[in-house]
């Protein structure tokens, strides 16, 4: 059996299990809309292929009629890998099918040239493959009887990477920090690993994982905001990680928040990343202190003991973060903003810039949306990567 | 029987045929994802109580088998008041289930206080109800035999208003142009016409409207930005119009664009609408030729003849709002951005710096969306209410 074969309503049923379970069907009835008789129906096959299980333990006893079983995903009927492709270096980690860790490995990058990143990919993959737990369930070395779970238990491999990354034809059209263009990444790792494998814009990926089981889980709607080397935005709304008609979304960096005359990576000015990205925040403070070797490290330094020039670029980078908030919340109204990325490191320098610019401009009642900051480190988002692959099961990409 | 009764899968099936119909039966499960047994199940109570009808024209036959018989939804079935409410007048629509017009008229607002205002709607409402013509079906007369639908076949009343409306609780938050805080609104509409009311802010009504029968029609994802009094956006995303966890989505008029010291209404600088509103275009206009009396035909009239200083002000309004269209696209990645509004009446004016800025700012892939000019009178608005109003069907608001 492949999951992809189910009805629409299996996939349901199965998701709402993934960020919920465990659940009695009727429950599982009541978050999906459908009638007690085809949860049945449909959690029948996925029973019968391990997919899903009945749980030993009985929900609660209600006060009247017989306890109800609960059923639950399996997380170890199938496994994924994730990698997190960075200028520098690789992140990866080996998953259940629940996005559960069992493994995680990094690995420097010499080079960003297409063939030298697939490689590295590859050999990666294989130490991750290597290094995964068999365990005493015969999960990590069996797999289907239909082969649907490959040797060592991994069913596909989800790269993901900053840019435009169109999920759906696994080409990234346009990746700006390593100077790509259609690289038909999807393809080249696949046929590397002799393994299935899906890629993702790294921000959506990250987006899924806090969608199912992080500060996301039961939102109707959340955006996630992530600082550091760029300025990315995933959107998540009606249980659904917007991707963008033509594998554009989310792209908060640009936009037009002004107040700097510095040219962004796209070629225009006034851009939220030309402002508020690592880069942009060394090199303001390279200029305010006429110190043209400072660091990032030193211009924190340098914030923290008061100089007044490097804390105005702090500051300046957390009015065009308040500006972008605010345009996102005003927007698309979510529930709640997370903000995350490597530079919430260094969060406490603009953090009240950022409030009091989002206090100003948001527009009415879009200023209650929850702003909550969530340090994730990149081993979450290779996670995404491996959460990114599992959604495939139901929906393979073309 | 009343739809909300209905189950989930029956609502589906309404309307994808509301969208998409008239469809065979088969056609509608592949569409809804429903099997073809689930189909008739929950079309079955439709057409006993008259929703939907099987037509007497069956489908054109395939090269083998029986030819398919078409259902559809039954306009006749009900009736609905949209009322679109601006600064000075009321426009109102009486349409039916499928939205299609019937009777239109406006009436001049003397004021902008509730009562006055609520007054008005229920007058007009009155004028729209004796002018709507009994068909000879009697569907204008009777109504169903359990009541659902009132006596001149009016089922319920749509009233849209610019700003920060919670439709669920049926309380307009803030009305800037009204200057309303706070308004029960649909509770007072439906006390003075005892007709059962919803309110909706009125650029997400019109998205409903494109969305189900417009330019929207079988997208993916829309937006809809209009330009005019103010700058507003609706969003469609998988298709479900946003409408913003609380209450506030697609307020691209306070996107931060900068280029203007203008005190934005919001009462920021920097704003789309601070540049690029009637009001805003009158105004720099009024700077810019001296003239404090200068109307915004006057300052058309001016531009037209190619006086720089005027066409400035509109060249800068185009360079706003394609800053705006541009933030759109690269944050939500939709099919189609459709620009409407009163102003686009002098579109041609602007409309080159629009698609310049657009192209400039446009993130990647991004630049793909279509952008399509759309005049939509306020006769369409109104009937965006009448929209809102058949949503209700399957989901009362609390």
């Amino acid at each position: 059996m492949t999951l992809s074969d189910q009805p629409p309503a299996a996939a349901l049923v199965f998701q709402t299990l993934l960020a919920h379970g465990p659940l009695t069907r009727a429950e599982t009835g009541r978050r999906t809309g459908l009638s007690p008789g085809a949860v049945t129906k449909v959690a029948t096959p996925l029973l019968a292929d391990g997919w899903i299980a009945e749980l030993a333990e009985p929900a609660p006893k209600r006060a009247t009629g017989r306890p109800a079983t609960l059923i639950a995903v399996r997380g170890e009927r199938a496994r994924f890998i994730g990698v997190k492709v960075t200028a520098d270096e690789l992140i990866g980690v080996v998953a259940d099918l629940t996005a559960r860790p069992l493994v995680t490995r990094r690995a420097v990058l010499d080079s960003r040239d297409v063939g030298t990143v697939v490689l590295a990919i590859a050999r990666l993959v294989e130490e991750l493959r290597a290094a995964v737990p068999t365990g005493p369930d015969g999960s990590g070395g069996g797999g289907g009887q239909d082969g649907s779970v490959q040797d060592g238990g991994i069913h596909s491999i989800g790269v993901t990477i900053s840019g435009d990354v169109d999920g759906q034809t696994g080409v990234v059209q346009y990746s700006p920090f390593l100077n790509w263009h259609r690289v038909a990444l999807a393809q080249l790792v696949e046929t590397a690993t002799s393994t299935p494998t899906v890629i993702e814009n790294d921000v959506r990926a990250l987006t899924v994982t806090e969608q199912w089981f992080g500060a996301g889980a039961g939102l109707s709607s959340f955006a996630l905001i992530t600082v550091g080397a760029g300025i990315g935005c995933g959107l998540s709304i009606g249980g659904r990680v917007v991707s963008g008609a033509h594998g554009v979304s989310g792209e908060v960096g640009h936009l037009p928040v002004g107040g700097t005359e510095r040219t962004c990576t796209c070629g225009n000015t006034g851009c939220v990343e030309a402002v508020a990205s690592t880069h942009a925040i060394t090199e303001q403070a390279r200029a305010a202190t006429g110190d043209p070797g400072l660091t990032m490290t030193q211009a924190v330094r340098l914030a923290h003991s008061g100089d007044p020039e490097v804390r105005a670029v702090f500051t300046r980078a957390g009015h065009a973060l308040g500006l972008a908030i605010a345009s996102v919340a005003n927007l698309i109204g979510p529930e709640r903003i997370i903000i995350s990325g490597e530079g919430v490191a260094t969060y406490d320098l603009f953090a009240d810039q950022v409030r009091e610019t989002f206090a100003a401009r948001a527009f009415g009642a879009a200023a209650e949306c929850d702003l909550l900051l969530r340090p994730l480190p990149f081993e979450e988002w290779a996670r995404g990567g491996a959460a990114v692959a599992a959604q495939h099961l139901f929906a393979p990409p073309k």
